[in-house]
Parts: structure tokens; sequence; C-alpha cells
């Protein structure tokens, strides 16, 4: 990776990284075109960072073959446009080969999803990461930590044999020890992306985050656009008006344990015309009593 | 309260609300002279609000005379350089006397303990405050919460029936969960005082609160007083750097659940030759072990 790349890759980290959704056809399938669809209207909206196989995009939910197939047409749909930060996960071998298929492809970066196994060992959580970064040494890594136990000076280990890895897509809810993570792990050393979408994004900022993750940019670009930009100028109380505006959003995709995550997204995104509300299981459906108060969000999000 | 009276204490609590630690005498029995000292040490430093009977205080370990002794030393030692935030607690009669105690003695506020019974309802809640907010109308009144479950719209109705209730000590380690706490209850309504101290001062600040808690202030005033310069010029980078300069501090603090919150402060001033370490049970004296490093902190400190 070149001094370049490096600045590239960083920049678009520090970022609004979106998450795309993954809309389904009648029968169930991927559709493609209006994935295809979505996208643009992201690109055109001014997003620059997109990360397919992400948890908005169902990535759990989907078989390898649709994974890759969203990685090509996410690809290809941004060009010049975007930088691709791939979500990779499951077993070693798995996310290795998801990782060189995104290499091929000609993604810039991956994301590496939170070990799913239930016995994370520290120096595991190491060695994991470390299979799968030194697969794709030309691409930038960004872990993606849920784990509120993980000491930075682990993130650290990882990185001295890795230097690929760049960025940390950081999702405890909690701005003090995110911001005791950082510094164990060097501050300045890695890009650090709030992961936890803009309800947490300016406590993030406030500790040291540059980027913030959303899967609500699938619906409103400019609101995300709107928040990062009041970050990046230390507007706070700015940066919070926005939050206001997508706090009951947000609110509904976090209850019941994040039940409705997804679905809220793609409900909004439905009732706009966009895609289908149809999210696979272990999700579902938005319940029909909520669908009016997700519809009229959205709507006033678009005039 | 009149209008000047009320831009008075709400400066105050926009600010380093101090909690001073209560020393003991070889005997057990509460240090007036060391008290005293202690005060006036913290008023030279610059700090102009102060909080008798603060958890830092060793609240729960005091007797009722002992509580109202360290109202009357804290308001005579403190004379006009600074307002006096008394704490209150226990059962309705008792933190009533308090709170007319508290008047009496000349201290414009009260800052009511989160209730220490284990039903607490939402509607108890309200009424549990409005009956000694209503006992001391010309006193400000400041709930401490730390129950993430307690709705805002709670602490709306609480100041539409009483409305020297200005300004709330809300600490709970989730600096959303506060956003949303304080959007509900009336952002500026209140004066927002970020009760989790310096470690979750600036991600606090970020959502709205202009002052903080602080018993690290009992050793250093200098410090807390440079992270609130910072926080209050939005410069949080400057922030985070007192933040680096306490972590450890206050990470020892923390541990165990806070088990020497207090022992800790008290160290670190018993190190300076200020107060004997002495607590009282179910707080204990800090081991033996942890003593050099707490004294080199607060060294560190003092340079």
């Amino acid at each position: 990776m070149n001094s370049v790349a490096l600045e590239t890759r960083r920049a678009a980290l520090a970022d609004v990284v979106a998450i795309p959704v993954t809309p389904f056809a009648p029968d169930g399938s991927l559709d493609q075109d209006a994935h295809r669809a979505l996208l643009r209207r992201l690109l055109d909206g001014g997003i620059r960072t997109l990360t397919p196989n992400g948890n908005t995009g169902e990535f759990y939910a989907l078989t390898p073959e649709e994974r890759r197939l969203v990685t090509e047409l996410t690809v290809e749909e941004a060009g010049e446009r975007a930088v691709i930060l791939v979500g990779v996960g499951h077993d070693v071998p798995t996310a290795v080969a998801a990782a060189r298929h995104a290499r091929e492809r000609g993604a810039q970066m991956v994301m590496v999803h939170q070990p799913v196994h239930p016995y994370v060992s520290q120096g595991g959580w190491v060695d994991y990461h470390r299979a799968i970064a030194e697969s794709v040494p030309e691409l930038g890594v960004v872990p993606y930590v849920r784990n509120a136990r993980l000491p930075g000076a682990r993130l650290a280990e990882l990185a001295d044999a890795c230097p690929n890895v760049i960025g940390v897509k950081y999702a405890v809810p909690d701005a003090a020890r995110f911001a005791a993570f950082a510094r164990d792990a060097g501050l300045g050393r890695f890009v650090w992306v709030a992961g936890l979408a803009e309800p947490y994004a300016p406590s993030y900022f406030s500790a040291g985050a540059t980027g913030f993750t959303s899967g609500l940019v699938n619906v409103a670009p400019a609101v995300s656009l709107n928040m990062i930009e009041a970050l990046r100028a230390g507007d706070f109380p700015a940066a919070m008006k926005v939050w206001e505006q997508v706090r009951r959003f947000e609110e509904l995709r976090a209850a019941h344990g994040s039940a409705d995550n997804v679905s809220v997204v793609k409900e909004a995104l439905a009732s706009l015309g966009l895609c289908r509300r149809d999210v696979r299981p272990p999700s579902r459906q938005l319940p029909v009593e909520q669908r009016a108060e997700v519809a009229a969000i959205a709507s006033g999000w678009s005039v």
C-alpha cells in the first residue's frame, strides 16, 4: 500500500461510512436493479464510502454467492466515485476467500465482522484478524469491535504484525470506554470510526473519532452528511440538532435489542418507493402499526 | 428566587461542581480543621461551587449531626466565595429537615441524592423530589439521577410543580441516553451537570452538559479547571488531553464497582500531607500496594 493509497483509505474512513441495505425481489432473491439504484442514490447524494456486506446489508442472511454478488455490483456501481470497504467474516478460510475476492474485484478495504464464535480469547482475536489481514496485504483492514473487554493493546499488537490494519469500527455504547481503547491502541495510528452510527457519533467525536457508520444514510444521505459536516467543524450544537432529527428513527431501530434495525430502514425506503420492505429471517418486516410513523419520518427528510 | 439568584445558581452549576471529601481525625471523628483547610484549598484554587454531603464526602457514612456540621462549616468557610449545594437524602422528613437546615445556614441549593429505596416508581420519584423541593422554595434543587430508566418527562413534570428544580446531575455512563433524557426533560430549561466527573465530561458536553461534578478536584483543582476551560472553549482535543492526564486515577477509583472511589482521593490527599487516608466502612483504606502509584499521580499534578 503506497502512501497515496493509504491516505485515500484513511480519508474514506474519516467520513460517513455507509452500510447499504440489500434489497430483495418478490421471489426472495437479491434484487440487483434495486440494489444498483440504491447505490447510485447514495453516490449521487455525496456518499464516498460504501460497505457491502455490513450488518445493515443483512450479511448473516446472505449466502456466500450472494455476498460475492453484493461485492461485485457495489464495486461496479461505485467505479471511481467511492472507496469500497467489504464486510468479511465467518471462519478464517471463508473470510480470507472473501477478502481475496474483494481485492480481485477492486475493493480497497475489508471490514472484519466481530467474530461470532462464542469463545473469543484475546490472543485468538489477534490471530483471527491477523490471518485475514495477512492474506490481503494490499488492502486496508478495519476490525469491527463490539466487545468492551478487548484491550486496546491487542489492536496495537495486531497492527504491529499487520500494518494494513489502518482503521477500527468501534461499537461499545460508552464514549469513555472508546476513549480508553483508542488511546491504548494508538489514537493517531488508526482512523477511529464510531460504529454505533449517528446516535453515538457526537460523543465518539468528542473523544477522537473522525468517521461514523450509518444505515440511516440509505434513506437520507444529506442528513448523515449534515451531521459529519457539523462534527468536522467542531459544532456540537449543530450536530445535536441532527441528532434530534434522527432520534426517533434510531430509537425504533434500537428497540427490542435491535430487532427491527434493518426493517426500519427498509420500511423507510419502501415508503419512498425505492425497494421492497422485505427482510430475511431472523429479522422480520416492520409491524404494520409502526409503518406510518417511519414513512412520515422518511417523508420529512425528503423535503 | 429572584432572577439574579437564579442566574447565580445556574452559573454555579455550569462549572466544576466540587464534591469535597470529609476528613477524619485519628479517633474517627470529623476533623474540622483539616476539613476547613481542604475547603480553603479548593476556594484558593478557583473552585466556586461546593457540594457538602456528596458521595465523595461519604454522605451515607455520616450521622445526621455530622451532616449538619459539614453543611455548617462549608457555608462558613466559603463565605461569599462559593455557591453551596448541600446533598440531602434518606426518608422525606430527614431530607426536608436537611434542606431547611441548609437554607437556614445560608446555602443556595440542595442536591437530592438518588433515592436508595429499592422500589422506586416513576410517580413516586416525582413525589419524593416534590416533597423536598416544595419545602425549600427559595433554594435551587438539583436531582441526582443514576437510574437509566427514569424518563425525562418525569423531570419536566417535577419542575412544572416545582420551578426551583433548576439543574440535574445526570450519571448514566451513556452519552446518548443522557442526550435523550435532557431533551425529553427540556435541554434549555435545566442546567445539565455531568454526574460521572471528568471521565464522561467531554462526551456529556458534546450532548449539551455545561457543568461536571468532580472528586478529583479535591486533589488538583487546576486539573479540573483546565478541563472545563477546554470544554467551554469547545476545544475537545484539549479536554481529552486532561482526560488522558486523569485517566489512571479515575480508573483506580472506578475499579471493582467503585470500591475505592473515595479511598483513592483520600490516599492522594494523604500523600500530599493534607488529611488522613481514613475512610469509613463500607469503604476501606486503599490497599498498601496501590498507594505509591496514587502518590506519584498526585505529585505529578502538584508540580
